[in-house]
């Protein structure tokens, strides 16, 4: 039997009792992740816990080479149950790493299966959960009715199909499935193939000859996007860069769009000017703004040319970007033009400056309206979170947070959130528990609730 | 009743111990605080609550900012009470924040009103406080009183009027108010209105035509200071720049005499200049330097226009200046120019790095010479002083720390050594609990005194 | 009596299990330290405990400076007794600090000393420990054989004499002593007396005319090096720089080698290409290759013109080289040539960027291939180990880590393994008792065992 128990991560009566009567059956409002829409309107059902658990979830995959699995059994020409077998047996000793606690939970809350997770068992495991999905009829949709979820903002690129859309709210579900709107292939100027972006965007919107074109079919797209429910979108950057003139953007696009070589300098020109651009254009539909900073892409340039992107080789960056985020939003701010925002951070050491500036850009439109979003991958484990909490309660008022999603492309992830419901109950139980705070569980339990769900309802303006 | 117990941040009976028996009934000694020592000296009755506790508190307002409180009723016209009501509904819920028990222990011990601080109890506390006031007469100089104080370093520019030190001076008070010396606005040689400050300087000491003459007017006012017991001064910057020639510095002063506009690189020559010579003033007349560095101030300037200086909208900067920061000590070591120094540092992430290089300029002229200022502004709460805690024995010696003071511009903000001294007591309480450290009270109670109040007095020359 | 317990540093009864069965006895593999190979050979026994314990021991030089003791009783001409006392004072009251713990520790495992340190003690230890050493007749061999070390990794630049390493393999010691393989004195171009450096290279070798006689040289010392065992080798940098070319750091050499003043560019232009160099030739012999970064040294220039390197002036660096790293780790590893890397790191702030990017090239060829070294020199303390399992588990996989070494010229600093060895224990003994990992206590033992010792033989290729 797994070491799991009840009061897991709940170190005292308060925090259980936080946890128990206010958090566990809140609804999950998932309002970032990377789902294919297109997999939950088929609802396939899954042939084993390969398929369901570790396909294609390079969370796994680098901590499986870190422990120096070959990579055939990872990504390779091993059979499923072998590349089962070889995670099992990675996690036996993963001691303290999140996937340690994530993938026992899983098998507990998906499968009902408690048994400890080793090399040792996994032959029993693989057996277990497969008879599970055959006799229970396991399909995207009925995971996602296991677990509560209210709402799930997809990720979608502005040329994608919205169709599937249309038809996820034609039907009855007891989850609605709604599109975020990210323009993240035209920012990055500089990748490979730009041209043939371009051309994917001109097959729905028209020839694009230069940068007012492009705005013109971006705000043509975000108005599709927002007639299917779209309230929120995203941006990914390494860093903010300076924000440029538009005629040099226009320069950038119009020699990417030749297909010539886009330099550093060029990307950032380009990059720095559409940021801007978008966050204005979403200020103006007030949709609000995600911003992913932080991460360093593609380390193992072997490995892409063998596995593509996002497989495994990303890290932490270290770029630090505050002056230039403090001139965008004083900008912004100063044009009426800062939307409601969400700025996820991966450095960690960089925590309170942004926290800190955020408080620069409050105001009366909002609680909360400029957001630090919870941990993010490398940060979203145990020690992540409570550094988040205990900074972001030091620096700002916590019942104005919009709490936790997934940013996860597999529907096994909800957990998650009770990971961070766990967390947070937690933290706010010890503090009751050694006098630091209100006695009031009342209160308390209300912005348990509020940040488990009601927040995030709210900032998105969902029903 | 609030959850405030006699144990507040005590988790054990050592600590206990310590705080009672060693800590509390210690004076006050605060070194670096921002009072007026006209509204000492006038000592008018306070009118209301409001007044007192929530006036041109920017600490607070920012908060309530956050918590989307409408500007009007944090620095707007609405009413002391509104004001007052909307900042409790803020803090009802603020778990965590550093106000949430500042607030909560400022009515405790002030006003004696043990009520929770939140929306439903707003009134009540309004009501409480306000006939509080009224019956015990609350003045500055009562509140001083009552809170134990010894002595006051208020911050004061170098063309401040000293007349009220001499008065206060001659009074029995039973506390002594001293100023230190800052030329921060000298400093500041891009500030608009720079030449005016200039000219304010010149009607005490005469017409100034460049460096020289600014370097003679500063050492005189200097030692007008020191004729009012003067023995700290204050230097606040963004972060340490290079040490630029005298003639460069000149130059760029010539200019801004004139009105003509300073560039951000003339800025840097000018302050790099300037530094090393205040520095090398106050080694001459053995003067404690305080330096405030990793402060990003007005990010927000639609609102600087609309408030002004100091209203919650800076933040933590980012700008490493560590490899300057040894380049300027170790010039002024070389030329026995280095003065007792305490670096107060916003940025947590660089505690370890400025604080073992301060270990490489110690030495036999005083028990830590050169200091790591106590957790500063936004470090100001418990994460930040339990870090810094940490960090500072790791690296350093304890028993030398010149401890805690308020930086403040409230005369409220007296418990925040209180809550120092409760978060050293359980720190060492913990690890003698732990049996990590000595069982001998007696001498870990020496060291909290020391640390409380007779490092500081020693430090800065004080009887 | 001291403080010390049995169950120091371990809050819990699982942590103690874990401890004692398991940990405790490991025999000790000490994988970098600085130890005298000729100082082992030799075995001449000590004259009394200031010569064992405080002789050119920078970290507790820097204590007794913070601390206000004069340089005579430090590195200058005051009797051996007058410094040993002079540092029982200091000491006393170093609470948190990890000399605190260190020295009474060391005092316990090598006098049998419990007495207290501090002043009014420091008399009564004097004697006990003078006695304790004619007693015993304490020697270095007699100081490594009751640590029960098992193999010394000592640290060698290229040029040095390697006849004691042969000598010593001919003795029945029970204990191996071999060099890692360091080419720092030949990296450091810039450094005075350089063209000297390269005489003495030389005169084992033969002319050096450039970068092709250099590598053959370096290649030529790495086999004689393998010839008595070498499996490792180090590299110290502030930190990682630019890949150069080949022809650009012949220039850069051909410069030194004539005696010219080399710059800091230059400087930079030589490091990058021969640390790609070395990384290079150390894959080709599968030699594991330690790189050592983040340490700003000789701040304060008017005691390195006193006492020389290695004083006690050195600190914390902030140059983030993340983007160099990956560069360099990326290319070695397309060209087949990354060796096994450990990458020691002295900023804590980069500790979760460099992990993260770390994760990016593991491989089957060894479990944990790249790791990322212990807690080191500043960090090396509870804090600081603390925070490096915290994060090496939440991105990385605990069980391949190689655990502790002593980077020590003390031959008393052995139990540093032990003090890593119960934070280690109670780390996962406190998860163990809070249900936050499997119960199987055989299972953990062994992942402790491995941690302690036997992960390190493997990944070093010992017996």
């Amino acid at each position: 039997m797994t070491y799991l128990k009840d009061n897991f991560l709940l170190t005292n009566k308060t925090a259980e009792k936080l946890y128990n009567d206010y958090a566990k059956d809140m609804p999950i409002f998932d309002y970032h992740c990377h789902l294919p829409e297109t997999q939950i309107l088929a609802n396939e059902p899954f042939n084993d816990v390969f398929e369901i658990w570790l396909k294609g979830d390079h969370y796994k995959w680098r901590l499986m080479r870190n422990y120096g699995v070959d990579e055939e059994c990872i990504t390779g020409s091993a059979s499923n149950k072998e590349k089962f077998t070889a995670y099992c047996k990675t996690l036996g000793t993963a001691f303290g790493n999140p996937l340690y606690h994530w993938s026992q939970v899983e098998l507990k809350e998906f499968f009902n299966c408690e048994i400890e997770i080793n090399e040792d068992n996994a032959e029993t495991i693989w057996n277990w959960c497969n008879d599970y999905i055959k006799l229970n009829n396991i399909t995207p949709q009925s995971l996602i009715e296991k677990s509560n979820v209210s709402h799930i903002f997809t990720t979608n690129e502005i040329f994608d199909d919205l169709s599937t859309f249309e038809k996820i709210a034609k039907k009855d579900y007891k989850f609605k499935v709604i599109p975020a709107f990210r323009a993240d292939k035209i920012m990055n100027v500089d990748a490979v193939g730009y041209d043939k972006t371009i051309e994917k965007l001109e097959g729905i919107v028209g020839k694009i000859n230069g940068i007012e074109d492009l705005e013109k079919a971006i705000e043509n797209r975000l108005q599709a996007f927002i007639k299917v429910g779209t309230t929120a979108s995203d941006i990914a950057l390494q860093c903010v860069y300076e924000i440029a003139e538009k005629e040099d953007a226009d320069k950038v696009l119009k020699a990417a769009i030749k297909g010539e070589t886009i330099s550093e300098e060029q990307a950032k020109v380009f990059k720095g000017y559409f940021t801007y651009f978008l966050f204005k254009l979403y200020a103006k539909y007030d949709i609000r703004t995600e911003l992913h900073i932080g991460a360093m892409r593609n380390n193992n340039s072997k490995m892409l040319a063998k596995l593509g992107l996002d497989t495994g080789y990303d890290s932490i960056a270290e770029d630090n970007s505050i002056r230039l985020m403090s001139k965008l939003f004083d900008r912004l701010n100063n044009e009426n033009s800062l939307p409601k925002t969400i700025i996820f951070n991966l450095n960690p050491k960089m925590n309170t400056e942004i926290m800190t500036l955020l408080g620069c850009f409050q105001d009366s439109s909002a609680k909360g309206k400029i957001q630090y979003g919870p941990a993010w991958w490398f940060l979203d484990n145990k020690v992540g979170m409570e550094k988040h909490l205990e900074d972001l309660t030091a620096t700002g008022h916590i019942a104005t947070f919009v709490g936790m999603l997934t940013d996860s492309r597999s529907l096994l992830s909800y957990p998650r959130h009770h990971y961070f419901r766990r967390i947070l109950c937690n933290y706010l139980g010890t503090m009751m528990e050694n006098s630091q705070m209100t006695q009031d569980i009342e209160l308390v339990g209300k912005v348990v609730q509020d940040i488990s769900y009601n927040n995030s309802i709210k900032y998105f303006d969902m029903k």
